[in-house]
């Protein structure tokens, strides 16, 4: 019987994250800060009160290897490792030579990859004697994951949650709830930027952007509290590479290696969280044509439309200006059922090592996606976020290219979470009613008017 | 840093399902055909041709051991083994010196054990030339993970979902819908024993009983197809030692042996999985005073209110009759969040177990099960199913006795799978609109008059 899941054992466990920035070719530009718009230093990029001190000296870190407190292996080994699994099934349906690999993040309880950040941020917050955290959350993914992380160090977790999505979502919230947050529909009243926006339109419905800047008023508003972000920055991404870490491990267990690398981009933290441990030996020409593929929406093609600019990382302007892939940060996508995927803008790293050609992108449309995910759930049995499913849908499309070329090459996919919550997106797809949105031109050229204007 | 998870390399799984039959010290009774009351053979306990030739030899078989097909040990690996975990956040958050393990089925791709049975039955289906499955399902987790196993061979599957349930719990229908099910409301106009019900009562909303009458008429009326069932019977228990067989690996892994088992019974089947391969040390005198502890709702006390008596399988009076634990096949419980947990009676195995004295049993209320859960999901992270909170709630019991007694015995939990469906009931629980069923002793009276009076 040929091998399936490839598991390690506790002191098989990569023991420190890896962080990109010391090993890239070029240096990654600073980020700005929201009102001088002058570049932020390297040992406190983020502006201070924000977050702890820990995750300030992360964001712009010199050391390549960066050790993982044992307080959080210990809580990464409720889930972890997540299991790589060769996609035998999948093959099989697609008379396709190709070995096709999936790392499956959504064995974690949360669901998805971002417990891999959320545990690691209340973590350094619990040791900075911070009692209380505040973040937002569209769809809920990650609000989820850190009143779960809030929740194993015993820390308050207030989550600001979009409006509509509070009501559409019930689960979400209660999901959050079980883990013992609080969560407010935002624009809530308890915060001014809330009431002001309440003041004027009671019924509003929210938006990311809202949220982000209730959550940032909290954070400032309170000494006890930090803010918390799940994904974009640096530090994310650096707690992120525990599950490429892992997957080179799992790999080596199966005697492969990847010619391709594919996974679904909103804010990158997942993909990254893959690809950055393997990228390195493109760069240091070990397998230079390794072929690394982020996948993002037609309906927010970030960096296949997107122009390499500074911008926001938020809608409001509260938080840093970043240089990045972006549609404007006053772009509001279409209601794509990957919410996780209607960012703006990129995770700068991304955005540079795309620049610097070591990775490429490609958009597709969701209808596409929904079909790939369901031949994913027939084959192999996951039911998957409709994320994933977008890097699902290039696998598939790198594979059947194999079949045409003859070629068995290694595919690998990062696979970020479950559709356990997503299940009326499944429903509209199979009863015909899921629609697909083209690329929003006019509405992009008007937001990208709307940039701050660093040179 | 003390080990967590243990996990086991392919090469280290179990290949075999154990078969307590021959080893147990006094047979268990035959069961009898529903319309004769006669004896079934040993050779074809099941009443044909419902279930294929390799199921009906499964059912009385002789074998200690039994060879798990390639076939189903493959699709096994693409979610097993499932992890065995020390719940070393628990056991802080108790303050006991017990340790605690729990074996965690919720990481199947339908997010429970039955799984298990269910890719096993597809396949023998498959094997015998069977196109076609038909089952029942009530909250959805059977009907869900047939559809999968289905999926998985190629077959199609019917299944008759209880009315009330297919429009309360739109998101378990999508999930089989997913799998490529044909998923109908019960009553329903595709069987006769659905047309006569909807003739006399249009808006009947159904019951686990007439969905199992519509599935096994439907079996019966197509040649291509057979009836599958998700408990009770000896070879679904049989192949949900594979549960067990893992865990012992595992325990071996961990250096541990437990001294009390804990799980949930409703038909049986998971908890059955687990402590039938660790019962036989008990039963030869090995570990004569390992505790097996069976735990039920006080809504639907099987075991510790029901006789030992002679009674259908089936609410309907269609499927064989079975010497358990019952409150009789008429007998409806409360609604409790615990569907799964809903049944009248208890797999005859169990049953036997039970008066030979090797296997205990104790009730709860399903307040103090959510409890448990919630204190289970902030230290642990998992949301569990209301069915599994109960194992938890008595695991966490018997840790505080450890506390106070100054043990520091080894609990072993048998978890059977993930909440994300359940959430809303956590919502009740949480808001303090959760409450709790007393047990309706003239219900059960009544439903105990009318058993087929077998001697």
């Amino acid at each position: 019987m040929e091998e399936t899941r490839f598991m390690l054992a506790e002191k098989e466990m990569p023991t420190h994250w890896y962080n990109i920035l010391p090993d890239l070719p070029e240096p990654l530009p600073p980020m700005r800060h929201p009102v001088t718009q002058e570049p932020c230093p390297v040992d406190m990029p983020l502006p201070p009160p924000l977050f702890p001190d820990a995750i300030n000296r992360q964001e712009f870190g010199a050391d390549r290897w960066v050790e993982i407190p044992d307080e959080v292996q210990a809580i990464y080994r409720t889930w972890r490792p997540t299991p790589l699994q060769r996609a035998h099934r999948l093959e099989a349906a697609l008379d396709t030579p190709a070995r096709i690999y999936y790392k499956y993040e959504g064995t974690s309880q949360a669901g998805s990859h971002k417990p891999n950040t959320a545990v690691a941020q209340a973590y350094y917050c619990k040791k900075e004697g911070v009692s209380r955290l505040a973040t937002e959350t569209g769809a809920g993914q990650w609000g989820s994951a850190l009143s779960m992380g809030c929740a194993f160090f015993g820390l308050e977790c207030k989550v600001y949650m979009v409006k509509a999505s509070y009501y559409q979502k019930p689960y979400r919230r209660n999901l959050m709830e079980t883990w013992g947050a609080t969560i407010v529909p935002s624009p809530s009243p308890d915060t001014e930027v809330g009431r002001s926006i309440l003041k004027d339109d009671p019924e509003c419905s929210g938006s990311l952007g809202i949220a982000i800047s209730e959550a940032i008023e909290d954070a400032f508003a309170h000494d006890d509290t930090k803010y918390s972000i799940g994904s974009v920055a640096n530090h994310v991404l650096l707690h992120q590479t525990i599950i490429g870490e892992e997957t080179r491990r799992q790999m080596e267990l199966a005697d492969a290696y990847p010619d391709v690398i594919v996974g679904n981009v909103g804010g990158g933290s997942n993909f990254a969280g893959q690809f950055l441990p393997w990228v390195k030996d493109k760069m240091n020409g070990k397998k230079p044509d390794m072929q690394i593929i982020c996948v993002e929406p037609e309906a927010c093609p970030t960096m296949t439309k997107g122009p390499y600019a500074w911008d926001y990382g938020d809608s409001a302007g509260l938080a840093p200006i970043l240089k990045m892939h972006t549609l404007g940060h006053g772009f509001i996508p279409a209601p794509v059922h990957a919410g996780g995927l209607r960012y703006h803008g990129m995770a700068p790293i991304i955005c540079h090592l795309y620049r610097l050609g070591f990775v490429e992108a490609r958009a597709v449309h969701q209808t596409a996606t929904f079909e790939a995910g369901v031949r994913f759930a027939r084959t192999e049995g996951i039911i998957s976020a409709p994320e994933s499913c977008h890097g699902i849908k290039v696998g598939i499309d790198e594979a059947l290219q194999c079949r045409e070329a003859g070629e068995a090459k290694t595919i690998l996919i990062a696979h970020s979470g479950h559709g356990h919550f997503d299940l009326a997106a499944y429903d509209e797809y199979l009863s015909g009613r899921l629609q697909d949105y083209e690329y929003p031109k006019e509405a992009v050229i008007a937001a990208l008017a709307d940039l701050p204007g660093v040179e």
